[in-house]
C-alpha cells in the first residue's frame, strides 16, 4: 500500500494561479497572505499524512458496530478526531465570535482535499460538523448559537444533518418525522435513516440537526422544520447531562466507507426528543438549501481528493510493478513503460487536474459570493449556482472512473483488499449518491439554474470562456484553444437546445439532463486545463519537468478526454425524441 | 433483493435471429432442432433461477475459508454443484467418446448466461472445469484423457487452470514454477497465484493443468510445458486414492467473488507434485492459445450475464419504488416515470441487448470455426479471432457502466450490501481483469488481430457490415441504417491510422489500442443492435409490446450510446501524438 503524500504544489498552484484567488483580496483586507497560505497548507498535509491516512485500511476493514445501543467506532479514530480539532481545523471557515478563525472558505476546501483523500469515512464526521455549524451561523437564535457554536468550532462536540427518511430520499416533501410544541421546546418524533456518523465516542456531545413537521404544518417541502437535537440535554452550565430521547438503532453494513456509522436513528422511542426549532417554523428547507452549495461542492470534493488518493497509488505500484519487456526488449520493464499503462495513468492525472482547478474554482466563486459586494457578489452567487451541480456530478462521475483505473492498472491485485486500491473504488462509489443524486444535480443544473433564468447565467459563463480562449488563440496555445472553442460551439448548440426543451415541457426536458451536465464538465474541465497551463508557462517556481507534466497533461485531456464530449453533444442535438418517447411499457420483452 | 428471471425470450431469439444459428445446420446434422434447444434453455433457466440463484447473497457474505489445510466453501455451493453435475451440463460441449454431449458450444453459451447471471462465484467451478476438459481433450494422449474425461465430463471431479506467479501475471514468459522428470512422471515445484477454485470440497478430485519448466528448456514462453496435477493421485481402478504433494496456502480477500476460493497453491513442498505431461515438451503455451477463445469470450459472456442480472434488479426497484410526483403532479411517482430513471435503465438495457447480440454471434463463429469446413471453417477462424478481444473486453468494459448504473438508480440503498445490487458491481470488477486484461484485450486486437494480417480480416467485416447496412437503408430502417453508416465510415478511417500506427511502430502503437478496441465494440453493437430490430419486424412470435420494446432499445442505442464512439475515433485521429510523447517523467510534478 503507498502512502499518501499531500499534493501541496498543485494545490497551491491550483488556488493562486487557476482560481485566482488574488480577486478576493479587496474583500479579506489581508487577512490571508502567501506565508500564512503556505503555512497552513503544510499543515494540513502533515495532519492528513501522518495522523489521519494511517487508519484509512485499518479502519475499512474493522467499520463500526453497535454496543449496548451506542456505536462503537474503529480503533485509532477517536485519537486522529481529537487530533484534528485541537489543531483548531474544524473552526477554519468559522465565526469568529464564537471562537472560529473567519478564514475564507477555500482554505477549508484545500484542508479537506487532504483531510478527505487520507481517509474518505473520517473525514466525514467533521464535514457533517461543519455542516451543523454553518446551519445553525445562518439560522438559528443568538441563544442556540452561543449555546452550541464554540464547542462544536472547538470540536468538542460534533454535528449530524438528519433528513433521510425511508419514504422520504430524494424527495424531501415526504418528511414524516414529528415536532410536536412542548412548552417552549418540541418534541421530536420519527426515524431517520442514512444518518452519517449519527453515534459514536469521538466527542462529548453530538448535535443532530433534524427535520421535522409541526402539527398542522402545510403537506410537501413547505411544512418542513429545521430543529437542534442534541444527543446530551445541556445543564445550566451549559454542560452535557441528562441524555435526550434519541438513539442509534443499527448501522448499515455497506459497500464501501466501512469506519463512517450509517445510522438509522430513533428520535421520541419514549416521551419524545427535546428539540429545538432553528429559525422559523416551516422554513427548514431554506436553511438546508442555503448549506447545499457548500455541502455538493464538499461532495464534489471528495471525488477529486479519493481520484488523487487512488492515482498516486497506481502510479507508484506501475513505477515499481515489472512485467513484460521494454520496447527495445533489452530488459525487462516496469509497467509505466508500456504505452496503454502510460493512457491510463495520464487519463487519470490529466482528469484530476481538470477537477481540481474546477474545485478551488468554484470555491473561490463560493467566498466571492460571501465576502464581495455589489456586482461582483451578485455575479458570484450566480456562478456558484452554476457550478456546484457540475462539481458534485461531474467530479464524482469521473471519481468513478479514475478510482477504477486505479484498480486496472494493478492488475489482478487491485482485486485483492490487502493492496488496498479497491477500497477506495468502493468508497467513492456513495459519491454519486449522496448530497443529491447526480441526476438530482443534472437537473438541478438544467432545470433551477439553467431554465429559471432563461439560460442567463450559463450564457454569461460561456462568454467569459470564449474570451479566454479568444484570448489564447493569439499566443502559442492556438492549437489547444481551436480544440476547446469547437467544443464551445458544441455546448453553446446544446444549450440552446436544453432551454428549448425546458421551456416545451420541463419534465421530459430532463431526459436531457444527464447528457448536458457531463458536456459542461468536461468543457469547463478543458477551459481550466487551458488557464493552468497558460500561468504554468510564466511561473518562474516551476521547473522544466513540472512544466512539461503540465503540457502533458493538458495536451492529453484536449486529445483524449475532451472528445467524449462529443458523444454528449450529439446526444443533446439528436436523441431528444428517442429519451421522450421512453416509458415503462418500454422494459416489457 | 429481487429474484433472477433468465431472459429466455431474449437468448433464444438472439441465437435464432441474431447469431443465426442456422448457419451451423448443415454442419450439425440437425442434431440441436427448435424444440431440443427450447427444451435446454428450459431446463437451464430453471437451475439458474431455482438451484443456483438463491446461494449468490449468501455465498458473498459468508465467502470461503481455509481449515486444516483445505478450503471450506459457502454453505449450500456443495449440493448446488451436485445439482448442477448431475444434470449432465459440465459435459454440454464435451467430446461423447469420453461422455460428453457433443453439443455446440452456442448452447453451453446459453445455458452459462443464465448459471453465472445467477451466480458469478458458483459458476467459475464448472467454467474452468470446462476449460480443464478441453485443455486435456485437445492436447492431452488417449491414456490420460481415458484417465481424466469421463469423471470430469460427469462432473465428479473438478478442473483448474494454474497459469499465474507472482511475477508472472500479463506476462507468461517470467513463469518459473519447475517440471523434475522422475521416470515416466515429473515433479512440479513452485507456487501459483490467482487459482480460481484451486481448492475445495464439492468433487471427489481437482484435477489442476499446471504450467511449468522442465530443466533446461528454453527461456520465455517458448519454454513452457503443461502438466497435468490431480489433487489425489489416481490408484489401479482409476479411483482418487493417494494425496498428491500439491496444497492450497491461502484464499484471497477480494473486493468480490467472495464465494470463489482464488488460492495460492504450492506445488511440492516435500517430494514434488506428481505431473503428467500433456502434449508436447515446451508447448504448453500453445495448449492454453488453443482454449483462449473459448475462455475470453466465456469472461465476455459473464459481464452480459452479471450486468442482465443487475439490470433486472434496478428495474424492479425503478417499478416498485416511489419518490416525487409524476408529470401531472397528481399523485406519488414510481421513479421509473422520471426521465433521467427511464435513460438510466434504457442506457443498461440497449446495451445488453447489442452485447447479447454480439456474444451469440462470437459463439455460433467460435461453433463454425469448429464445425465448418472450407473457406467458412476459415473465415470464421478469422472472424472468431477478431471478435474474441472485443467480447471480453468491449462487454466486461460496459458491465463496469452498468453495474454502476443499477446501483445508481437505488440510490441511497445500493449502497448498502443487504439490498444485493453493490454485490453485482464488486462481482463485475474482476472481469476486465482476469483471462487477460482489457488492455491486453486491445493489445491482442490491435496487433495481433488487425496488424499481423494486415487489416484484412477486419476489413472484410467492415465490408460485412457496410453491406447489411446499405440493404437497410432501403427499408424503413433507413434513419438508423444512417447514423450507424457514419460510424462505419469513422470506423474504417480509424482502422486504417491504427494499421499505419502499428506499421510504423508496433510498441508505440498499442497507445491507440484502447479506443480502437472501444470503437469496435460500440459500432459492432450498433449494427447487431439494427440486424436485431430488423428480424423483430418480421417476427410473429413478438407481440407489439415486444417489438416497441426493441425499437426503443435500437432507437436509444442509436442516439445515445452509439455517440460515444466520436470520442474514441477522435481519439485515434487526433491523439497518437500526445499518447506517444508519454513517458513515466510526465507524472513528476
Amino acid at each position: 500500500m503507498s502512502e499518501y503524500k499531500y499534493p501541496f504544489n498543485d494545490i497551491l498552484f491550483s488556488l493562486q494561479s487557476v482560481a485566482q484567488i488574488e480577486r478576493l483580496t479587496p474583500y479579506l483586507h489581508d487577512t490571508v497572505d502567501d506565508s500564512l497560505l503556505e503555512a497552513i497548507l503544510e499543515e494540513a498535509g502533515k495532519l492528513a499524512e501522518q495522523v489521519i491516512a494511517p487508519i484509512n485500511a485499518s479502519g475499512d476493514k474493522e467499520g463500526s458496530r453497535v454496543e449496548s445501543g451506542e456505536v462503537i467506532e474503529a480503533k485509532g479514530f477517536k485519537e486522529a478526531f481529537k487530533a484534528y480539532a485541537d489543531g483548531g481545523w474544524i473552526g477554519l471557515s468559522g465565526d469568529p465570535e464564537y471562537g472560529g478563525q473567519g478564514l475564507p472558505s477555500y482554505i477549508a476546501t484545500a484542508v479537506n482535499e487532504g483531510v478527505q483523500a487520507a481517509n474518505l469515512a473520517f473525514s466525514l464526521c467533521p464535514l457533517l460538523s461543519m455542516g451543523a455549524i454553518e446551519a445553525i451561523s445562518q439560522h438559528a437564535s443568538e441563544i442556540l448559537k452561543n449555546r452550541y457554536l464554540p464547542k462544536m468550532l472547538a470540536g468538542e462536540w460534533a454535528g449530524t444533518m438528519n433528513l433521510t427518511e425511508s419514504s422520504a430520499g430524494s424527495d424531501l416533501a415526504a418528511i414524516a418525522c414529528k415536532a410536536i410544541p412542548d412548552g417552549d421546546v418540541f418534541r421530536i418524533k420519527g426515524q431517520k435513516i442514512f444518518i452519517t456518523w449519527g453515534d459514536h465516542q469521538m466527542s462529548d456531545n453530538i448535535i443532530h440537526l433534524v427535520l421535522a413537521r409541526l402539527p398542522n404544518a402545510p403537506e410537501g417541502v413547505k411544512g418542513i422544520s429545521l430543529f437542534i437535537v442534541p444527543k446530551f440535554l445541556l445543564d445550566n452550565q451549559g454542560e452535557p447531562a441528562e441524555r435526550n430521547d434519541v438513539h442509534v438503532v443499527s448501522v448499515e453494513h455497506k459497500m464501501g466507507i466501512h469506519a463512517s456509522p450509517t445510522c438509522v436513528m430513533s428520535f421520541g422511542d419514549k416521551e419524545g426528543a427535546v428539540g429545538y426549532l432553528v429559525g422559523k417554523e416551516n422554513d427548514g428547507i431554506k436553511a438546508m438549501f442555503t448549506m447545499m452549495n457548500n455541502a455538493r461542492q464538499g461532495v464534489g470534493l471528495q471525488g477529486l481528493a479519493i481520484s488523487e488518493r487512488a492515482y498516486q497509488q497506481a502510479l507508484a505500484y506501475a513505477i515499481d510493478r515489472k512485467q513484460g519487456m521494454n520496447a527495445s526488449r533489452t530488459a525487462r520493464a516496469a509497467i509505466i513503460e508500456h504505452p496503454d499503462v502510460l493512457r491510463m495513468l495520464m487519463t487519470m492525472k490529466s482528469q484530476i487536474d481538470a477537477m481540481r482547478s474546477l474545485i478551488y474554482v468554484a470555491a473561490v466563486e463560493n467566498d466571492l459570493s460571501h465576502f464581495a459586494t455589489g456586482e461582483v457578489q451578485k455575479q458570484a452567487v450566480i456562478r456558484t449556482a452554476l457550478y456546484t451541480p457540475i462539481v458534485k456530478g461531474w467530479i464524482t462521475e469521473q471519481a468513478q472512473e479514475i478510482t477504477s483505473l486505479a484498480i486496472q492498472v494493478h492488475g489482478g491485485m487491485g482485486f485483492i483488499e490487502e493492496t488496498g486500491v479497491a477500497q477506495h473504488a468502493r468508497d467513492a462509489r456513495i459519491l454519486p449518491i449522496y448530497e443529491g443524486t447526480n441526476g438530482i444535480q443534472a437537473i438541478d443544473l438544467i432545470g433551477r439554474k439553467l431554465h429559471s433564468d432563461k439560460g442567463e447565467g450559463m450564457m454569461s459563463l460561456l462568454a467569459d470562456i470564449e474570451s479566454e480562449l479568444t484570448h489564447w488563440q493569439a499566443t502559442d496555445m492556438a492549437p489547444y484553444a481551436e480544440k476547446v472553442t469547437v467544443m464551445l460551439e458544441q455546448a453553446k448548440a446544446a444549450t440552446q437546445s436544453c432551454l428549448e426543451a425546458m421551456q416545451e415541457d420541463p419534465v421530459l426536458g430532463t431526459g436531457l439532463a444527464y447528457p448536458y451536465m457531463m458536456l459542461m464538465g468536461y468543457l469547463i474541465g478543458a477551459w481550466l486545463q487551458m488557464r493552468a497551463l497558460h500561468a504554468v508557462q510564466g511561473n518562474n517556481k516551476l521547473d522544466d519537468v513540472q512544466k512539461a507534466s503540465w503540457q502533458h497533461s493538458v495536451g492529453f485531456y484536449c486529445d483524449h478526454v475532451l472528445p467524449r464530449a462529443f458523444g454528449y453533444a450529439h446526444e443533446i442535438k439528436f436523441g431528444k425524441t428517442t429519451v421522450d418517447k421512453l416509458n415503462k411499457n418500454a422494459f416489457n420483452r
